[in-house]
Parts: structure tokens; sequence; C-alpha cells
């Protein structure tokens, strides 16, 4: 539905380019992130601190995504009221414990929490945060840069997030600052609802198709261990498995082949760039099937 | 609650100066304000062109406060899922509708939407808006500079906002621009909560007491209105009725005067300023009875 949303909000007067995980205005980078009970977690299984650490971790990873600096921060959440029923902390400790969540985040980033809106009502956990981010001298990553011939690569193996990465994935702010600074990449985006829904995103937003190598797709530990309960092909869990949180990246093959030999997140970060395909100038997306045919392949993921 | 737990915040580190309607980074604004059904709005009583503007409207007099120039916004939406038992619109719908109500203040005030993120989920309608602005050359108005003998000033009649105004008041952006061009102003914040209580946390922040001429206050139709159902006196609904969302001014003597002499807001904005008392070395609230003699008065509103 957010799609289809944006797409009317697009055509409307007074709208910035929207389109991209994070908004760009002047040099300032700004991006919201709302997480509701039942859907973005659950309070029966995750605690409060991981819960506020997703909902910090979401933006940072949006504003990663764009290459930026992030800065500052402000957080409004709705709480549920005490009740007879509420097993889960409620009020003042539930809040206090999804910033306890966030705290380590704000360390290792240095962030500011410039404020803040506290509600309590009779509904479900609900907390929103918007990021404030700046770009630096290089410019930010849009995903509408890509062009035919560029090789992709994500950051890391895929699928399974919902076993645990969801509330612990590193947000790539760091790999992402350090690779554009000493890169040219075409085009960016963070995989928050799966692999084949955001690369058909970013190829539709650059005019281009995609084509994946299935030997190539860097299955997670984790997805193999959903296969075995869901019965579905790993494979399948990580190509549309949603918050994987992990970079999308679209070079030019001459800095992709440096990429292959020099693995430059490899020492620094200990994160290995995966290659797994290249844009096309033939539009849709495809995969090529064991054997090296291209079939075509549906863009599936998480959708809101 | 709210207070309880920006106190804790406060002491932390990596927390920006909280206390402000909004906060400043560099010349940036950062404001956050979510509503959430059942507490903020009914949906069996405000239409969601309403509700849209009024999680707009609200941010908009956070940054009038600060007498800055509104910019952008991000606007985070749960939206309830289509079930058998609504009545009220839900998902794209209520998400069009709910823009609708912002589309005038977003053309009267030049506002870029810069992003938003829809969900859809089994709870009630929160609806979070984080507002970006920009501080003037003449700087922002902090709640924390009021003296002793600053009178106090409030740019309309107050009380009885549930009955309408809660939804349709200007925010007053422009009549806070021209005072900020023109006049010193102390101290400054908007009435959100009820004037007493919100008085009582300008007084706070100014490290004063202050002294309300009871027979100054002003008191709106709607305040008379109200009262007459709830029994309650028309002043205490002046008092302590939250969402009237009119500035509240601390000016030093002699700006008051002129303001008193010249009503600088009247003929460009149609907007009187009301004169209600004056701030005072002597901690904490009192308003003066009929008979001149001041009592102790109660900071009482809207707690969230």
């Amino acid at each position: 539905m957010e799609a289809e949303w944006i797409e009317k909000l697009r055509k409307r007067p007074g709208t910035e380019r929207i389109g991209d995980d994070a908004a760009l205005l002047g040099d300032t980078l700004v991006t919201v992130d709302m997480l509701t009970e039942g859907v973005d977690f659950l309070c029966t299984e995750a605690a409060p601190e991981w819960i506020g650490r997703k909902a910090l971790a979401v933006n940072l990873s949006d504003i990663a995504a764009m290459a930026g600096v992030p800065e500052s921060f402000v957080c409004a959440v709705a709480l549920p009221k005490q009740e007879e029923q509420n097993e889960h902390p409620v009020g003042v400790e539930l809040a206090e414990r999804l910033y306890a969540g966030m705290e380590p985040l704000i360390q290792q980033y240095g962030l500011v929490l410039a404020g803040g809106d506290t509600n309590t009502w009779h509904g479900g956990l609900v907390i929103s945060v918007t990021m404030l981010g700046r770009a630096t001298s290089r410019g930010v990553w849009r995903r509408s840069g890509g062009k035919p011939g560029d090789m992709l690569f994500v950051t890391g193996p895929l699928g399974g997030s919902i076993l645990r990465k969801q509330f612990f994935f590193e947000p790539r702010i760091l790999e992402a600052l350090f690779l554009n600074e000493n890169y040219d990449i075409h085009a960016a985006m963070d995989i928050s609802d799966g692999l084949s829904l955001d690369l058909n995103r970013l190829a539709t937003e650059s005019n281009v198709g995609a084509l994946l190598d299935e030997a190539a797709i860097p299955i997670s530990t984790d997805a193999l261990e959903l296969a075995r309960t869901t019965g579905r092909p790993p494979l399948t869990h990580a190509l549309s498995d949603g918050e994987d949180f992990e970079l999308l990246l679209a070079v030019p093959p001459e800095e992709g082949k440096k990429w292959l030999d020099q693995q430059p997140l490899q020492e620094r970060f200990g994160v290995t760039l995966f290659a797994i395909g290249h844009l096309m100038a033939h539009a849709g997306l495809r995969i090529t099937d064991p054997d090296g045919n291209p079939q075509p392949l549906k863009a599936e993921g998480f959708l809101h």
C-alpha cells in the first residue's frame, strides 16, 4: 500500500522527490520509520530493548543507504497504558527500556537525541524515529543512478532475519562512508523489504532491469535454519525475506572488479562484498537458473 | 509522565537541551508530535481531514513558539486495517484524507513533505509528524529567558478548545515572526496543555514565578459554552484546558506597554495581544482574586 500512496504523493506539488531511503534537503538528510506492535515486533517475543534498538537502527540503515553521516534524531512513542492484562512492561519502565536499547547505537555513532513525544493510550506499542543526517562532500547515493552493465553487490548474506537479525543487525554506516569516500557507486539502497522487491525498486528508479546469478546469492545460516521449518527453499528466503538491512550497491564494472580482487571492507570491517548479478538494459527482473539460463524473477518481499 | 521521562533524559549524555517546543541544531529547528486515537482525537467525532490538519498544525505551533520558519516535514502513520467492524475510513482512503487535511497548511506555509512511512496494523490510528524549520537571524525564543517584572501576554482567548479549536486553530507562525522581527521577547512557548500548566513550565525554565491577573485572562466563547455543560467556571477552562495553541510571551515592561498601546498584531493579523500578568522573583504560580489579593494557583492541564 505504501507504494501506491507514494505514487500519489509524488504527483503533488510541495512534495520533495520521494523514492530514496532518505530525503535530501540542502545537505541535510531526513528519514522516518515507524514500528508497530504485531507487524514489526511482537511484545511476547522481543524485549523492549530490542525494539528500541531496532527503531533507531532501521533509520540509521536508511542514512547508510544514502552514504550520509547520522547526526540527531527525535523519537515519538505511543505506550500501552497499564491494564490488568498487561504482562509486559508499560509506561515509564517501557520508555526507559526502549531508550536503553538505543543507547549503544547513540554512543557508537555520536548521535544527539534532539526531542521526543511520549504518549500513553489504550493501544499497542508504536515507536517512530525521525533521523537527521548530513551528506558528505562526496554527495549522496540514490536509487536512480544505476546503468546497464553495473555490477550488483550486497554487504552480507541474506534471509531469515526474522529469527534474530531484524533486531541485532549492524547498520552499514561506516562501510557506506568508506565506500563512498574511495569508490564511485552509481546507485544504492538498503534491503529492508527483501532482495527481489528492493532490487526491483532500484532497477525501476534507474530505468533498467536486473539479472541475478542464482549461484552467487549469499544465503545466511538463518535462512537455512528457517527453511527447515517453513519448507521453502533457502534461496527463496534470501530473495524475499525482509529486514536484512544490508546494502545493495550498483557499481561500474571496473570498480566491481576491484572490489572482487581487494574486498575493501574485509580487513577494516570484517564485511564481505558479494557480487550477485548485473543491471541490464532489458527491463524487469531475471535470475539465472542452475543451467545458466535467465528466468523471470518475481519481485517478492515484505509489503507494509 | 512525559515530564518524568524528560527529566531522566535530560541527565543523559548525548541528549540535546530538552525543554523548549523544538530543538535547535545549528540553525535547524526540529520538533515531533504524535497524535493517537482516543487521546488526541476520536474517529467517531473527527473527520480524517481534521486529524491530518491537527497533526501538522501542532508541529507548526511548536515552530511558532520558537519564532522559527517552518520548512519541511515527514509524516509516519499507523492505519487501522480493514476489519468487518470498521465504520470509518481505513487504508489508502484514510491516508489520502489525512493528507487532504494537511494540504491547505502545506500551501499556506510553503512546506515540503520530505518523506513518510505508511503502516497498517490491527490497532487504532496513530499519526506522527516531525517538522523541520529554520531560525531567523533574530534567533529563536526559548522558555528560559523570562525575567522578574516581564509582562505576560497571550495571543487569543483561552479554554474550551475541545469543542472545535483543537482541530481548526491557526498556528501563530506569521505573528511570531513579525513580533520577533520587531520586538524583544524574553521567553515564549505555545499553550498546548493549559495556561497554568504551561506558564508554570515557562516560569520554572526561567527560574522565576508568575502572578496572573484573574480579571485579565481572556476567556473564549467556547470556554463559556463548555462551562454550561461541565458546571466548572469558565475561568477554570481558560486556565487549564489544553490545546489552545496560542502563544504565551514574556516581554520586558517597556515592550509590553508598547504592545498595549499599539496592538501590533491587530491590523495585520486581526490578533489581539492580551496582557494577563507578570513574571515575579517570588517562585510559584499565583493569581489575583477579585479583591486584588494574590492566591496560590495550581498548575493544572492536560498531561499526556
